[in-house]
């Protein structure tokens, strides 16, 4: 799949979320990871000929990414994604969703050959005196296209990006963070509405969100604190859930089995869990009229992470022996590596 | 002069400083003042025809700019920065010493037509961990030619800008602030060094500076922490003084008679002063050959600050009149507007 373009009727996506960009950037060794591993993936869809990119949001870390951050990432969506290159497929929905009014790579005064596109997650999203988040800032330098902001919380209207590439129709319904109790209640009172196009069933049907997901029973997660997959309407064909970390980038059927959830993870650990240890990737997903195909691709930058359980009545330590103490506290220490 | 498209061997340049955006924005009134000031000079050019605009500093009011006041200015200059225009000089001098590498008309993936180029202030320069000032977002974004940044205090080399129209040249020196007692020892010291083009005398010389200007012994300023014209070198033609609040636009003969000076002075009063009380302008300047012309237009959304005296002698008041007190206090209020 990778190397080769895509076919007229293929549209092609990257997907990424929770790049966390600036995650730690003030530590002297790890400061650049997520901004090498932001590289990375843009590197792979660009080898990969992607159509597109589609972020999760938790793009940055920060809500009020430094000067450095912010320029750095600046710099690299204008490296991956401005360039003399075709874009392949038109959006034929009403661009005034977008905050410049029109989508960057229709703005006569720039050339962009591989669109970006992403939602607000909970660490990136608006609010302050303007409103604003990050994303708008790079709208406003030609480098995105923010969707997927609801203000309404009493009337959640989700209306699509259409896209269409040949005979490929794929409709991206976003849904920035919001607060989860507050969506969860959203939707129990039948305030989240989905807008769909005509001809909805010859239409791929994608949504993208960023939210706490239900993981039955067992989680630390009130069920009330979270989205459950049968909150969501079954017309989808593809959830791309962001903000959970832990890496499940393979499809996987929804319980009900009326559409397919894959969860790319973050491309930086943010924390020291079993969830951020498993290898990272991001995704690259061919849709084909009504099918699609998700290849997912490993990110080789991301600092291992390594957990290991020890048993210290099996160390033969002594309660008292302070001296044997120090000592595996400094055994302890490389065990547990970010 | 304006409205006219300046013929094929005129350089015109809208020049304009210390615009302060972002001066007072949360203040429910006078918030908004600076970013209007900021499009009407804008407009100023559009409607002139500039080739060209050139900021001296103090683009911003703070050093880091809200977020609301960072998207509203780079929205306002992609507006009248960007488009299908044509830009009729060229820069000749090696591009770079611009952050880019290339002076942003030049990016192919940009449509500039009216590039802006602009000197960082004592506001909003270069510094924090990471080294960047507001401008370099700006420059990232496509909408702004940064220069005039000197890092090495102990060998300042400037070097021109080399812009060429038809039969014209212009070499033009950027000084970005730097603290005024630190610059004058370096002066003293010489080492500030200017390179000049080959031919120099075929060039007209504009040096853009943002210091304290040197008013004779009458100022408030010791002598040691300003500039003084004496101190620039003789070959310049036209130096443009920003930081200097007080619009003294029409170009004065320097003391010595070796070149011009104009102080366009501040868009928008930062302080209760009689300098910032003048009426406001931008200029346009056309330079022909070896000669220029200075077209001053004056900015009328600058809200009016009106300074009168009061002798309270004469005012008739007693001292212990408490309720004439207020009476008069009520009366001085609207004398002092800004
Ligand atoms: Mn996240
Ligand atoms: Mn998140
Ligand atoms: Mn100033
Ligand atoms: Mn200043």
């Amino acid at each position: 799949m990778a190397d080769e373009l895509p076919d007229a009727d293929t549209l092609r996506i990257l997907i990424l979320t929770d790049t966390h960009v600036g995650f730690n950037e003030k530590d002297k060794v790890r400061g650049k990871d997520s901004l090498e591993t932001l590289e990375e993936a843009l590197q792979i869809g660009k080898n990969g000929r992607a159509d597109l990119i589609l972020h999760g949001g938790d793009l940055f870390h920060e809500n009020k990414p430094s000067r450095g951050c912010l320029f750095r990432t600046m710099n690299l969506l204008k490296q991956y994604t401005m360039g003399s290159g075709e874009v392949a497929f038109e959006v034929v929905s009403d661009p005034a969703c977008f905050g410049t009014g029109q989508v960057n790579y229709k703005d006569p005064n720039l050339n962009v050959e591989c669109p970006f596109f992403m939602i607000h997650g909970n660490h990136d999203d608006p609010g302050g005196e303007s409103n604003l988040c990050a994303a708008n800032i790079l709208e406003v330098g030609g480098l995105c296209n923010y969707f997927g902001r609801h203000e309404d919380l009493e009337d959640i209207v989700i209306r699509p990006i259409l896209l269409v590439k040949g005979k490929t129709r794929v409709a991206i319904y976003g849904l920035g963070n919001i607060r989860d109790e507050r969506l969860h209640r959203a939707f129990q009172a039948k305030k989240v509405r989905f807008e769909t196009p005509v001809d909805t069933e010859k239409w791929f049907h994608v949504m993208i969100l960023h939210q706490n997901r239900h993981k039955g029973n067992k989680g630390a997660v009130p069920s009330k604190a979270c989205i459950h997959e049968e909150m969501l309407p079954s017309f989808l064909d593809l959830v791309i859930w962001g903000h959970e970390h832990d890496c499940q980038v393979k499809p996987q059927e929804s319980l009900r089995g009326e559409f397919y959830v894959m969860q790319p993870g973050s491309s930086v650990a943010t924390s020291l869990s079993p969830q951020e240890a498993g290898l990272k990737h991001v995704a690259l997903i061919d849709v084909k009229e009504g099918v699609f195909r998700c290849n997912p691709v490993p990110l080789w930058t991301v600092r291992p992470l390594v957990m290991r359980d020890i048993v210290l009545s099996e160390t033969g330590l002594l309660k008292t022996d302070t001296q044997q103490k120090q000592k595996q506290r400094s055994i302890a220490k490389p065990k547990c590596r970010i």
